[in-house]
């Protein structure tokens, strides 16, 4: 029976997805989950396209509020402004998680999408847009990892959505063998993450993504 | 002499930058332009590495709040709730305008700078990756024009952060020729946009951008 005050997630098994099923984990709270099995094309269909024009997962509704939401970093922010939690109500600490949280979404994010399409997907490999996106996807990795070198967590001493978005993404990059092992402040952070219950369960939902 | 309570914006003209210099003259509140010449390498200085581990330009400091910002999309959340301004204070009118300015700080904008740099810059022409960049950045005017069908501006009935930050970008694709006037909702928001005194303004700071 559904409950109107639940939130419901639709999602799949997929680094922005993850972010969105992290966090609700994270947080505890209820809510329904359905899976939009993008390889079969139901990001495509009316009913999808009516929640998302653009037709990508995650997207978030909280009917109480009459709230419809899709960008994963859009999804973050909400839930942490409708819960208190995973971001600071104010000052250079909230200011910090935001900034990391735009530098995953806007920069990190979309690079290491296109490492996959010419690495893994594109008919032909063309050894130029390769290397163009392991160049910059290193630099992204090299960016957090002087971060990270003096702090646990991407904004400092707490565990935030910056945090979360940065992990959904880093969680597929280990899966599909892009290295970043020589970066090693990056990497012990990833370990903290990963150790985390609820991060666990976050990236089982709504099933644990499969290697290449 | 410095003002210890004014804003300091480090910028070039450019789709980022003008996102910051158009919420500022927007907004009316004073602040302090420093022109950083990417073409030179300025944004690869120490000095400027320093502000931004990773060398992207646009960088906001607010010396009084001790913040030091990177990510347009940040930089405009952090104006709007500096002020008041640009953006509700919350309900669905703030988080659609957060949706709108995250679709394209993380979904539309990256593939415009992609589509750059397969279009102009790359030493040799690769047909797939010109194709791929523009049916992706056509999903997204259709997508940006879908919206604008039955509003003024991207959130509904205030203009906000979201049309900025898509302007910001729409200014440079016009200059460039990236063709986006079969998708008439959509250009005749960007006139609406244009026709705005502050977003002229803002396009000419730190210098009006350069075609082709
Ligand atoms: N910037 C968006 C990206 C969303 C996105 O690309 N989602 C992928 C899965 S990770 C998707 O739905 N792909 C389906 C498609 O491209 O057709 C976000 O952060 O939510
Ligand atoms: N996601 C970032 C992108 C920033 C960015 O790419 N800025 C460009 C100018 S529009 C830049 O500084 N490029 C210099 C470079 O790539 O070396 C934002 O929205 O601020």
């Amino acid at each position: 029976m559904l409950n109107r005050s639940e939130l419901v997630l639709y999602t799949d098994s997929s680094p922005n997805g993850f972010k969105a099923t992290i966090a609700l984990e994270e947080l505890g709270i209820p809510y329904t989950l359905h899976h939009v099995k993008v390889d079969q094309g139901e990001n495509r269909s009316p009913e999808f396209l009516a929640l998302n024009p653009y037709g990508r997962i995650p997207v978030l509704l909280d009917p109480q509020q009459g709230i419809t939401l899709f960008e994963s970093a859009a999804i973050l922010l909400y839930l942490a402004d409708k819960t208190g939690r995973l971001l600071a109500a104010s000052g250079p600490a909230r200011w910090d998680a935001i900034k990391w949280l735009m530098f995953h979404a806007s920069s990190a994010g979309p690079i290491l999408g296109q490492r996959v399409h010419f690495e893994m997907f594109a008919p032909e490999p063309y050894p130029p847009a390769i290397e163009r996106y392991r160049r910059l996807s290193e630099d992204g990795f090299r960016t957090l990892d002087q971060q990270l070198a003096s702090r646990d967590w991407l904004a400092g001493t707490d565990f935030s959505i910056a945090d979360i978005a940065t992990f959904g993404w880093m969680h597929i990059a280990r899966i599909i063998h892009f290295d970043f092992s020589a970066f090693r402040h990056l990497t012990a952070w990833y370990e903290r993450v990963d150790a985390r219950p609820a991060v666990q369960r976050g990236i089982s939902l709504p099933a644990p993504a499969i290697g290449p």
